[in-house]
């Protein structure tokens, strides 16, 4: 080897994580379920001959491991870069797994462990997922629809009364802040991965479909176990959280492809918004790129087709209904507080948007027609679309819904004789504080700064909300004392303090400059409106994700294993282990 | 009645909490430990005379359950307004009492619950508190003590891998935003209180030392099993939190009287910072405002007495130290990032300050010769004082330590054979979270905006502290990437994204105006500061308290009760029925 080549190994060392000039995928520390799918994939530096590569897994030829070798890519990408891969890899004896790569000068090693799991004690398994949502929207949450007097709350919410309970890390593999792709991937494949990415290790390639992918639950219960699979959200169906149910591609953006991969994957139950990347842009309100018809596809495939609250639940209701498609808006559906309440957002337009606890009953009816079991996942997803954009009014009412799906399925699961591992995370956090109330009778003076209103400590005292309903819901919340709930992440933006009646907030507008916002100037005029300037780079609209531990609770078979803190790759493992995925076959 | 009394009756049911102008304490929902002692008061909102007052518990009088009937105040604070008051009530059957008061027209009821114990099942019970500390500083000092690499910790701090684990309400019975003091006390009374409150339900009239108050766990323990208490911490030994073992007041600044109450009540380890507030004005350090030396008397009662470090290891050492008074500052002792590191704040004046885990060894050392047992509490306290200074690098260091002190604990116990209860808790949150990191070197261009550094989601990458010493402890914060940990709740203040290497953080100073504070002129100048508009009332001069949830972690016997979400006042019951205080007589 030259000296120029010597320099490039050094520089590779230091540079691996950020370049992927050199990566073996899986990562180094990976956790792999015995018997589960996944792509091994080697990355060079530079172009290196074939019979310069050697990959050892324990010592031995990777064949011993693998039953075959990977194949040999000379150039990468067009570029002077060689690389290995082999798909649908598979291993079935536990323990650790190491993996030496020598290529020329080069080396480099990752170790895995393969793990089993128990036998099967659930029969089946829903994942709560609330994107983006936080302590402070949980407290909010609990404030708003239990009422608090003399400290001491009048109720508890569904989740706050389950048995187990952990802190669940977040960070990815590029970063310490994770978006909703790569953090609900990792419960749904157990694998860690980068910003954007579902079930895939991100690789340097340009092409965002031929990475190395890893296999989802979904696929596993399907294919180990028969299960029927259910994915329930109000947001876009194709959006990050539901679409690491089924998908495999390093950029979840790629909407019209999501919904192909969807399509191939074949849930049984598929529930929420989204309905404009299942139709050509020709048609209606679709926008696909493409000229296919998913709706069609997926009506000839033998799924019923529901766009409202009342037809969901007519084929719900009926004892043959196994599948079940349910479209109810082009994009995101609407919050609970638009929905109930306000009539903002885009309710004038779809009024018969379902509740996301009408939807989980219809996914519970339909998947529990499968004698062998299910697994659900179910978001409520809008959290933290209105946390980011500062709106924390509906963020809060959103909670409340997910925890009525909760109660909704704790209960179904206890008539049943408790056969259903019942787990309520979020994916990530967002740097939201319960800071006070806001008091507009807190001074008779009307021209005080509008932070003068802002009650801290026992200025706070209590908000004065009118009762909920039965469902939880006050029904207003331009009430005088209200939750101060705020970002420590903001762009600029002008701060009113008050709750946004006619559609949810919108703090910032293009700026001048390309990719930049500013304060929106909607706002400027409202009474008291002050201007914040912002901590965020001016590329940024919105208040971002932060990096805190998420909480995991949990109740029913296999929810013992949640404890302590766990990284979010874990919780996946939670599952599989309540399954007996490491320990049956089909 | 006249029509006039009658509108004041009905004004009453509707003030009644924020006026006090007619209340019961122990309040409403009040829950009681069996055959403790608390004071019974009755405010009512106008003058009466005794013989139109009645009490009746559970429909019997008073003197039935109270085994004598409340004291009658005519005119309390020389106003027209009538109370009763009965001090050191003890209830020794569990169950619901239902007080109702009837006095003239004036209805009011309230209804407690008297719980007892099961047996002992714990010898010691060690409390850890720290002070503040919030979900964001935790992953802080996971991050900096463990290291991440491709997002995966590479290790666990020891309060993350403890069995039991549950959320914890911090409001009180004034508002949603508790302060450390009436936080604390919920601990360590099983009572909610109000803001500034001490052991003691906070009622109307103006002496702060006449409110009714409850028993501290210190005085339980003591009074009915003889155990050794020991108190610990790094702030101001009268502050707030370590107050709470013994005092009751209603002002926590009281510390004069607050010492001399710590004097009573004798703890058998007392240390941490304060010593100025053992001492007369006219000795040396001292700041009292009589002319008692507190360090003369707990001389003569027994206690050695000592300063340094080195001084606490040697008496306890000693096998024959079992009291032991340790003041190592004459306000609060400086946090470990500068004691180790930094050598600012008051290390220069006091370079022999003991770290935390020495004075928990000392104390476990001391604490552990009383052959019955021991209860006690250790706090970090200064998590909380740099988290409301902006001041994140201090704060997390401070977590490190704290975690350090668990560690040693467990450990404790564990060579014991699990005799030991440990709890880790926070006493309120701070609306602090973690963003993303900032990037010096993330542009080359040095006159782009200072918040142009930020790096959020995969622009966040990893920090690049140095590996953290045998400690725990990065020797260096000012690296080129570095968390960036922000708050939600800001006074006006200068942000520099730099950590203040010569002393702690000081964001605000005095304002023009009276009682109000502005952005702190010492760092306008600092490289790229940026002027940041504040969302609190002028008056605030640092970042305030947040309503969160706390996490609340423990181990040992007892630890099963710890899950789901609890009240404050439910820590208290899980230290009571570990020791069997409802249970056992001395």
């Amino acid at each position: 080897m030259t000296r120029t080549i010597s320099l490039a190994a050094f520089a590779a060392f230091f540079m691996s994580a950020s370049c992927h000039a050199q990566a073996i995928y899986p990562i180094d520390r990976a956790e792999i379920l015995k018997g589960s799918k996944f792509d091994f994939k080697v990355e060079l530096p530079e172009k290196i001959a074939a019979s310069d590569i050697k990959v050892t897994i324990n010592g031995a030829d990777q064949t011993a491991a693998f039953g075959k070798s990977a194949d040999y890519i000379e150039r990468e990408d067009n570029k002077d870069q060689s690389a290995l891969m082999l798909r649908d890899v598979v291993l079935d004896k536990t323990g650790a797994y190491k993996i030496d790569v020598t290529a020329g000068n080069f080396t480099k090693s990752v170790t895995w462990n393969v793990y089993d799991t128990g036998a099967r004690r659930a029969k089946n398994v829903i994942l709560f997922v609330g994107d983006g949502m936080s302590l402070s929207h949980r407290v909010g949450a609990r404030i708003l629809s239990k009422g608090i007097k003399e400290g001491k709350s009048s109720g508890k919410l569904a989740v706050d009364d389950m048995p187990s309970m952990a802190l669940v890390g977040t960070a990815g593999t590029d970063s310490i802040i994770t978006d909703s792709a790569n953090s609900a991937s990792a419960y749904t494949t157990g694998h860690k991965s980068a910003t954007n990415a579902l079930g895939v290790y991100a690789d340097r390639t340009r092409d965002v479909f031929d990475d190395p992918k890893v296999e989802t639950i979904t696929s596993l219960v399907k294919r180990k176990l028969d299960l029927a699979v259910g994915i329930v959200t109000n947001t876009e169906i194709q959006d990050a959280t539901p679409a690491s149910m089924i998908a495999h591609t390093r950029r979840r953006s790629a909407y019209d492809e999501i919904v192909a991969q969807m399509f191939a994957a074949k849930p049984d139950v598929i529930l929420g918004g989204g309905a404009a990347n299942f139709l050509p842009r020709a048609v209606d309100i679709g926008k696909r790129a493409d000229e296919v018809d998913y709706l069609a596809r997926f009506k000839e495939a033998g799924y019923p087709y529901v766009k409202t609250a009342g037809e969901l639940k007519a084929e719900a209701d009926k004892s043959d209904t196994k599948k079940l498609l349910g479209l109810f808006t082009p994009g995101n559906m609407d919050g609970v507080l638009d929905r109930k309440l306000l009539k903002g957002g885009g309710v004038k337009k779809y009024p018969e948007q379902p509740d996301l606890t009408e939807q989980v009953q219809a996914a519970l009816n339909v998947l529990s027609r499968n004698d062998k079991g299910f697994f659900l996942m179910v978001e409520s997803g809008m959290i933290d679309k209105y946390a980011h954009m500062l709106d924390f009014d509906r963020a809060v009412y959103d909670v409340i819904m997910l925890d009525n799906a909760v109660k909704l399925a704790k209960e179904w699961a206890a008539k049943r004789g408790e056969d259903t591992l019942i787990l309520v995370v979020s994916d990530h956090s967002h740097p939201n504080s319960l800071i006070g109330t806001v008091n507009d009778d807190m001074s008779t003076e009307t021209n005080l700064p509008l932070r003068e209103r802002i009650g801290v400590y026992d200025k706070a005292g209590f908000p004065n909300y009118p009762a909920p309903d039965a469902d939880g819901y006050p029904s207003r919340v331009d009430v005088s004392r209200r939750l101060a709930i705020m970002s420590a992440s903001v762009p600029d933006h002008y701060e009113t303090l008050r709750p946004k009646l006619d559609g949810p907030n919108q703090p910032t507008e293009a700026g001048e400059a390309p990719n930049t916002f500013k304060a929106n100037e909607k706002y400027k005029n409202a009474p008291g409106a002050m201007l914040r300037l912002g901590n965020l780079p001016a590329m940024m609209n919105a208040s971002v994700h932060s990096g805190e531990d998420v909480i995991l609770t949990a109740t029913g078979p296999g929810s013992d294993r949640v404890k302590g803190q766990m990284d979010n790759t874990e919780v996946f493992r939670v599952m599989v282990d309540a399954l007996g995925l490491g320990a049956s076959t089909k």
